[in-house]
């Protein structure tokens, strides 16, 4: 069944071994932050670090595997519509909004969405590494210069993951702006047995 | 007073804020991973997201800063005189000679010689973020393609990092043969008042 994570929030569950999560951007241009933890031991989680140097790209999609701190495989990835992600940038965080955009009231942000849905599986604030970033467009230039644009995703884009461990799983609909293309909408996901 | 790190060894110290740390490649061609950690708090440290995030840019050099997991500044780059450093991949480790090299002994690994140093610190192996790779030359194509080529480092060349809190350091000579054009050199660092 077809689960709803409301624009500028999150939702975290648990995903077994063989199990497949369809995560879907139903309107098109709206960034999902997928963090994943070992099940039975939370202290092994995502690594960007790790996936980038065994997978030897950038771009993270179809046929790609995403690894774990202890260098082993979470998940892979079956199908990716899409097919550009960023596995670069940390999640959005209230510092986020004040140090990159100036913006000093309250600000939702996906890391603020992770740690309120993953308290319930004892992960904190310092457990959360870098996400990655389901249909996130990040470009970046032979000088290195990074740009946040908006999503090549249109309504209906979707990303299949594998498990390759019992996981749990943080998955946002995420908050920021200039990630999203100006607004704000709902991210889609389904857990296929 | 200059210190020594032999090949394929490591080094852990305390760095107050406002010490400069000089790192030396004294040979040429040899990387040197850095991690950093809050001194009153190991929870906080060094993170590749949130330093990409916020500087907005993959090569981290001269007048960047790098960034903890809670947003806060660790160290100013001051000088770089190679000017070429990589913050994408993971350090070495056991598993990244086994599964990338297919390399079945024993090999020395920089995340090894990480926890061993660190470990007076109550550092331990799943603590290690992703490092700053110093003089490491990992290129990038358009397609995201990367590919770890021998450091563009001459002997002599360094970078100096000013410290803007008190810090735990974890530094080595890098053990991976494809990161420093195929032979282990020592790397030299010292710590300015």
């Amino acid at each position: 069944m077809e689960q709803r994570i409301e624009p500028q929030s999150g939702s975290a569950f648990i995903l077994k071994r063989g199990q497949r999560l369809k995560v879907i951007d139903p309107m098109g241009q709206q960034v999902s932050d997928m963090v994943l933890f070992n099940a039975h031991d939370i202290k092994e989680k995502i690594s960007s670090g790790k996936t980038l140097d065994f997978e030897e790209n950038l771009l993270i999609t179809n046929g790609n595997y995403l690894w774990s701190n202890r260098s082993n495989k979470m998940m892979k990835i079956i199908q990716d519509t899409n097919g550009r992600n960023d596995f670069l940038l940390a999640p959005c965080s209230p510092e986020t909004f004040k140090i990159m955009y100036n913006h000093n009231s309250y600000h939702p942000s996906c890391f603020e969405n992770l740690i309120k849905n993953l308290s319930k599986y004892e992960i904190e604030a310092d457990d959360i590494p870098t996400a990655f970033n389901i249909f996130m467009n990040v470009q970046f230039k032979d000088t290195g210069e990074l740009t946040v644009k908006p999503p090549l995703s249109s309504a209906g884009d979707y990303v299949v993951f594998e498990a390759l461990m019992d996981l749990v799983v943080g998955l946002t609909a995420c908050s920021a702006e200039m990630s999203n293309g100006g607004s704000f909408k709902p991210i889609d996901y389904h857990i296929i047995n």
